[in-house]
């Protein structure tokens, strides 16, 4: 049912590249990938003002083109962020290479030996939106877990991301390693990243980072294996058990403690045994941060009637399963476990799921039957992810239930073998 | 890229089943699903009629299309078989369950404890050709895995599938689960392979168990994640320093022990200094099972002129990467590790491929080097199989990297989620 498209020649000369690389990759040990992270840290130390050029080039662009100050920050570098970065890929470093580590290793009742041997899965493709920063980032996962990586950074950050990309090559240079180990797409033409989708052969695994949109797109059109990440439409069950103070707490950090990625809270669902003393605190300490509630009919209640809170307003039927990646909550009253967790299975995206509670049997059955990449109890939406859950650095957090799920971080990036030592072993 | 086809309201219907019942399932502890199991073996005891019954409609028909002795004997059922089908599943019991398993459990520097916990994928899709123990094997295994299925089996033993099928559910219904972890779509049209492949929301993971044809259909066109295994171009490269004796009995076992599965070896790359002294004896050995040799002209040379050997023939290209699930063998000398590996990196197939080798630096390098779902130092490429592993029953032996790799067993039909139990953890 596909229909495919051409692909363009210099796309196809980046994979049979990429193939190349990653074979050479699997065979580097440790050291080796690690000498070439040190050399592009230090290239990111010592040779910024080429990248610092082309990121201002970007600027000047991005203000011509009337993106907002959000936008303008995301795409802006100046020393202290490529210091940053440097600090980043030194982390990556420190982190234990997954490539090589064997496990149900054992010697069979007929003596031959037998593990699996983790490698990497080859080349990875990533398709993202505007930070510069994931290209160091992304390109260093990939160069420690082995893989060879094809790089489609956003428009925004063409030159940027060319720049980085450029001072990655001339690193690996300098210690041996093959530069077409991290390449990138040479052009801004929108075109490539649906050609980039048919690449069957030579992408092994799509990793899509950024919004909705372009996950959505990726999930509908990747012919490989794609990860499906970074929607999180995540809830917070508040039950009547629920430690009241801690409750506002960990509702007010997963809400406001970054409001703009895919972990931060959307929607609490307050037990109504708890809603009458819960609500009112919640609102007023939420208002601290000017968080915007999007209230049921009960909740609206509790809270008095519409315009005495400024900041509290009826929910509509689009706010419930609206990942709001803003200072907006919506905030729904139930009288019920059981109809907390059917609006979490029908409204949630499987990325993050908490209670709060003080039940034992509460915890126990949220955990067992709320079906997401990360289930919590009496913490924080904003726990579910790699550095937090001490993976280091992660490339993204699937959601999807095949390979990896939650935050990948290097071992989600590899795959792994079946080493079987005999000794003139014949089946019987 | 896709162009959708309209799913039936049928096919909807039970996609809609699969996904209640996978909830289900999920719930279920081991105890349940092995006694749900046992019920099914003791109706495959108990309860033969029916299915001999329908068995002999789907051998009626196939012997009046002119199907072949060979796939009227996989077509066929009888008590005996029956029986072993029912051992199959009390197998099935007494493996491990892996849902609820718990790995990489910790309790983090801040007191969050933190885990993950395997969980069935959902719903698994099932494409396969004739054989009806098939049926069973695998709905045994999603049973115990907790995975709702839906079956589709080939057109030839579409009365012994219902029948099973119709067994199966007969047994779950008497231990109280749910009719419809197990269902197969009642009918022979082909044109429902294709829909069941768009079922992306309905369908976790599909396992084409078939031929080579289906394999790369479902690869082709499945929108879900899709197994791909069961295509197995298998090499043996046989090293300057083995041991001959071993040697031609690893050989002769590869191929002979099971000639029509996809393990079974496909070539033998013969090291030029062993070829003189090798290639007589493993010929002389392979006559006793009537082996067809495909020979490249060194080794023809070796094996004298054609036509003094009656089953020695000059190899055509087509015979390099050919899967030959016959006795045939194709037969090619090397003059070196190094063209070994390159013949089995364009030729093979990524499933099994081995090396004879009484050197240690060649074991190592083969193992560390080639790129297979399984690669074995002295063994028999008959190895790679789940049983063999010690994996129990397996419903595939994958080529993908992602996911898992090999023979897939019970905890291969898994995934997982993080738990995370925290006491009023709020990120800094």
């Amino acid at each position: 049912m596909t229909t495919t498209v051409a692909i363009s020649e210099e796309l196809l000369a980046l994979g049979r590249a990429a193939r190349a690389a990653s074979r050479a990759l699997a065979k580097l040990h440790t050291d080796a990938k690690d000498r070439a992270l040190r050399a592009i840290a230090e290239g990111l130390l010592t040779q910024q003002a080429e990248v610092l050029a082309a990121n201002q080039k970007d600027m000047d662009a991005g203000r011509r083109n009337g993106l907002g100050e959000a936008l303008l920050d995301r795409l802006m570098l100046n020393p202290a962020r490529l210091e940053e970065m440097a600090r980043g890929v030194e982390d990556i470093v420190r982190l234990p290479d997954p490539v090589g580590e064997e496990f149900d290793v054992r010697i069979l009742p007929n003596g031959l030996r037998l593990g699996r041997r983790r490698v990497p899965l080859g080349v990875i493709g990533v398709i993202f939106e505007s930070r510069p920063n994931v290209t160091i980032d992304i390109a260093a996962l990939c160069l420690k877990s082995g893989n060879a990586c094809i790089l489609r950074g956003g428009s925004e950050a063409f030159h940027s991301t060319t720049a980085l990309v450029g001072l990655i090559r001339a690193a690996l240079a300098t210690t041996g390693v093959t530069q077409d180990a991290v390449q990138s797409v040479a052009s801004t033409d929108r075109a490539l990243v649906t050609q980039m989708l048919q690449m069957k052969g030579s992408i092994d695994l799509l990793i899509p980072r950024g919004g909705a949109e372009l996950v959505r797109f990726v999930a509908e059109h990747a012919t490989m294996p794609a990860v499906t990440g970074g929607i999180g439409v995540c809830h917070t069950y508040v039950d009547r058990s629920a430690d009241l103070d801690a409750a506002v707490r960990i509702v007010f950090n997963a809400k406001v403690q970054r409001p703009s990625v895919c972990n931060a809270l959307d929607c609490v669902l307050v037990h109504s045994g708890a809603a009458p003393k819960l609500l009112p605190a919640l609102a007023d300490k939420l208002a601290e941060a000017d968080v915007e509630l999007r209230c049921d009919a009960r909740a609206l209640a509790l809270l008095g009637p519409v315009g005495r809170r400024t900041r509290v307003t009826p929910a509509t039927p689009d706010d419930w399963g609206k990942e709001f990646l803003a200072l907006v909550l919506a905030v729904k009253v139930v009288d019920s476990q059981d109809e907390a967790q059917a609006h979490i299975e029908r409204y949630g995206s499987g990325h993050t799921e908490a209670i709060l509670t003080e039940d034992y049997s509460a915890a126990m059955r949220f955990v067992d039957e709320v079906d997401a990449a990360a289930v919590l109890v009496n913490a924080s939406t904003r726990f579910n992810d790699g550095g937090q859950f001490g993976l280091g650095s992660e490339v993204a957090i699937s959601t999807n239930k095949m390979h990896a799920r939650g935050p990948m971080g290097l071992r989600e990036l590899t795959s792994y073998k079946w080493v079987v030592l005999g000794n003139g072993h014949v089946r019987p």
